[in-house]
């Protein structure tokens, strides 16, 4: 079992450790410290030694900060993990802080009229995020300090070590391009921008790039290295050496030349530049290292970031069988569901370990792609709720079960989210239902001229909605890697991302409706951009991009009311339902496939 | 009349005064000169001093500008000018370059090898507009140099004078709120940014805050002056006193100080900084003028802009008033198109001329608020098409016609356009059609949560044409006047547009569709934005705006296809309908009255 359901927060734990801090602070002659939710990689999920926040505070949540001030540590949570933090912290030292309605300048401003020294960690922090403290802080006597040894680490006394799992080639015939090719594209982009190298910090970028996996982190198969990319193609790749054997070693070839972790800052201060690096990722310690060195710095996006995301053939072909494997244990799932669930004997984590379970039947699973979430009636209005053992709800006939959930195979990454009803479906939840499978479906059926990003396109999965008065306070969909983060940047659908869709960007398409207190409703199928197939009547000559869809499991058709659906809506439901049965009918077990039949039957 | 045909380029005048022009760039010592479609107000319409462009080279286009270079005169024009440009300018003197696609930066560096001084009048020009090229031609040697008299002026021996014409009291029911009110609340502004004046130059800004209209410019009810706002709400308003007779001195009050034209300068010389500008519009010797007086300069968005655009209570009901009386000319327009129309006998400028004598009929027109577009067939696809006697063409049976119109009155400025059948309606243009106006009635349903700018929706007019392959080549809306510019700012239903949309906004909801060579199809209502009505079930503390429709004019049915359409289409086109002839039927007479029931019936 990949997931766990048990209680790690301890509030109890975490005055004693504040207090060490603030006696650590007070030696090093600092007013406070900046404690990050993150680690010198700047990704979702971080290793056991880089849990810091929690260790401090007992916050689990995937994104936050602590600000530690002698008399106030602010414990900084977005809208998701507002419940959650004051259930997890000690709210006698502790003070939860709503971020981003309140953000760290004008607060660190507000608590220290007198100004003062606050300390961070350069390793943990970008420049962008530091400069905007700073930027709101500048007038009030409040500095921001680097420092060089992290006084958490300090008084941690039993932090975990590095992680050091082994790193595995990634084969070419799903990575689709060899590692040398890629170096040598990449490097030309940098010589043409007049780059002499890029330092990459990003663990998914590096994997990539080289063709290999690794499991440094939960969730996402990935190797924590740094590295230097040459404009000649030549690779310094800063890792631990235990991570890799002669195969591996070979894999990566003459032009990545392997160093230890530690000889990382020499090399950074021995480069000519200009040093292509990106402000929003890379370490601040880096730029640090760069300036000292007095070499010149490019800020530009990370240089895997877009290649990465422009998925080739092999990736897209992989991402379909993975899909389709995947699609079969949802159904086996869902079949099973429909008989177990309509009793009201089975509770959240029953249907968790049972998801695990088919998933795992094919002996494919490399892992779960995140944490599943199973959000039973008013839990289901909790957007990215993970059930605990203390919040184990038992499931109700007439409620609905939003099941969002993903797989890590060695052909790609799946993400899917089903609403389904337990037994009858309830009558208040059908209306919004066909709303967001309207959305959706309009999502699903889009063609757009070639140019266009997220923003422009995100208000038509909420038009059905909005009609009715109603919204949902998520972006409509996300990036997703091949076998790599099934959050991936910088393709989103989102009013946020400016960012061109190009062909072969993978992305999620998750409408969703949210009712406090009572459900919460999502469906998530996961989409490829590709050129827009030919169409009789189009206008010459204007280029244009459209959604194929990769995820192949049916919709509860008890949620939805026909009468709302435009014909054409229908139609698409239709279509993708016997598309559904035709692709993975043959994929599953006789009992599965009887209930499939039915699920997938014209509405 | 309004609206003139006549044919005004004479290709043959421009050589001469080329070389005039070019005589006197040598003895002034510049290898080229900057000749834009601008005066120092920037807005669409010129007076016609200002026309140098068109004096200088036959092009009269809206926008556009010429670099005159030794050896070359390079005519810089839009999409829509492409084929236009052709027609008016001598080809063998001037050439033709298509903007933006060429931008006079690399065209300068391409052109001047060897480098060279560039003049341009400083009144004439914006900030952004030289350093965009500043920058372009930056390592070529190219020097951009202001000039302290327009070289085409002192080339052009009967150069009209500056316009003299009277100013008129903009009434206060119209206005709603009265000019010193208005100039204290900009005045608060202006204050708490810490900006102790704001430099205006925008006629409509400048009309809007005073409650004045002119006639300096036709089309647009402007007066053309500069002004000078400080912190404390008094205003300096330079204009050329015949324009103002005392009634108007009376209205402007106590708190307005009136100096002749020629005191700009040295008022701006005197004044305190930080003064406000704005960068994008601001004459670019106004800065100038700031900075060798050592004033503080704060760049930012004109102040009475978005005060300008949010319509108060007044506005927005003479502009509902203004339309009604618009739809009544319309109707007696289109009942009589109806019966002329079939037989053959029309040409465009028939039916331009009879639009204008409809709208004359109730003796309230101001003026035509932009030339009438009226394209049939072919000419349809031409989305800026104006009519000249050389264009004139028959309307044929069986074809379709872009009518595309409005009015100044008093109480508002209306835009409206519609695409009619010359009788039978052609199939082909049916499909198309009917997606435009879904499109449009996409637009006009329209719900959305507070926030959202013309970007995040454009794409909600499109949806249906992009199903299909098809778009069209121009953004969704933009901002209209009250009484003022048929083109505002900054509010608009574009893909460019990061404007959030707010109550009192009024836009134009024009989607089209445009088969090059065959028809042109192009929808318009103006709407106004407001705070969305009350709905069952809507999520509670969602704020959300909605459009209200201003005009009330019947969309041609016989070019819908109603199996095309959603239910929900479907009644909003009867409402619509219904609605139409219940507030327009008892404006128009008898036989108007008739047509009307009939193009108003449900689908």
């Amino acid at each position: 079992m990949f997931q766990s359901f048990a209680v790690t927060a301890r509030p109890e734990q975490g005055p004693p450790r504040l207090a060490a801090l603030r006696a650590r602070l007070a030696e090093a002659g600092l007013d406070g410290f900046l404690v990050p939710r993150a680690d010198a990689h700047q990704g979702e999920y971080v290793a056991a030694r880089d849990e810091r926040l929690a260790w401090l505070t007992g916050f689990t949540g995937s994104a936050g900060f602590c600000l530690v001030l002698p008399k106030i540590a602010g414990v900084f949570v977005d809208g998701r993990y507002r419940t959650q933090v004051k259930a997890q912290v000690d709210l006698a030292d502790f003070t939860p802080v709503p971020w981003p309605d309140m953000k760290p300048g004008p607060w660190l401003t507000e608590q220290m009229p007198g100004g003062g020294r606050i300390g961070y960690d350069p390793w943990l922090a970008t420049e962008k995020e530091i400069a905007e403290i700073a930027a709101a802080v500048g007038g009030a006597g409040i500095t921001l300090e680097p420092v060089a040894d992290n006084p958490v680490d300090a008084i941690w006394p039993d932090q975990p070590a590095p992680p050091l799992a082994p790193v595995a080639i990634h084969p070419i015939e799903f990575a689709g391009e060899e590692a040398s090719d890629k170096r040598a594209r990449l490097a030309k982009g940098l010589a043409e921008a007049g780059q002499a190298a890029a330092v990459l910090t990003l663990p998914d970028g590096i994997c990539w790039l080289l063709n290999i996996r690794g499991a440094d982190v939960p969730r996402n198969p990935v190797v924590h290295a740094f590295a230097i990319l040459h404009g000649d193609g030549r690779l310094d790749l800063f890792i631990a050496p235990e991570k890799l054997d002669d195969t591996v070693r070979a894999h990566l070839g003459d032009g990545v030349v392997l160093h230890p972790p530690e000889a990382f800052a020499a090399a950074l201060a021995a480069l000519s530049g200009p040093v292509r690096i990106d402000p929003g990722s890379t370490p601040l310690r880096v730029i640090h290292i760069l300036e000292e060195a007095g070499i010149d710095i490019a800020r530009a996006e990370d240089p895997t970031l877009l290649p990465k995301a422009r998925k080739n053939a092999a990736e897209i072909a992989g991402t379909v069988e993975a899909h389709l494997r995947d699609a079969a244990a949802m159904i086996e799932f869902l079949a099973w569901f429909d008989t177990a669930a309509p009793s009201g004997g089975l509770r959240e984590i029953d249907v968790v370990k049972a998801l695990e379970g088919y998933r795992r039947r094919a002996n494919e699973l490399r892992d779960i792609s995140f944490e599943t979430i199973c959000g039973s009636g008013p839990h289901g209005a909790i957007m990215h709720y993970r059930v605990t053992e203390e919040t184990n709800r038992r499931l109700h006939p007439g409620e609905i079960v939003v099941i969002d959930s993903g797989g890590q195979y060695l052909d790609g990454t799946t993400d899917i989210t089903r609403t389904v009803a337990v037994g009858p479906a309830p009558d208040a939840a059908r209306a919004p239902f066909t709303r967001v499978l309207q959305g959706m479906i309009a999502m699903s059926r889009l063609r757009w001229p070639v140019g266009l990003a997220g923003r422009d396109l995100d208000a038509l999965a909420r038009y059905p909605l909005w009609l009715a008065g109603q919204d949902f306070n998520h972006g409509t969909g996300h990036g997703v890697g091949a076998y790599l983060s099934v959050h991936e940047g910088p393709q989103r659908l989102s009013r946020v991302s400016h960012v061109p869709l190009e062909a072969g960007m993978i992305l999620s398409n998750e409408p969703g409706y949210y009712r406090e207190g009572a459900f919460g409703i999502r469906i998530e199928n996961l989409i490829v951009v590709e050129p827009a197939p030919d169409l009789a009547g189009a206008d010459p000559e204007r280029r244009m991009l459209a959604f194929r869809t990769l995820t192949f499991v049916p919709i509860d058709r008890r949620l939805i009311l026909p009468e709302m659906l435009a014909p054409a809506e229908r139609d698409w439901l239709d279509r993708y339902h016997a598309r559904v049965l035709e692709l993975v009918g043959p994929r599953v077990g006789d009992a599965a496939r009887a209930w499939l039949e039915s699920a997938t039957a014209p509405i």
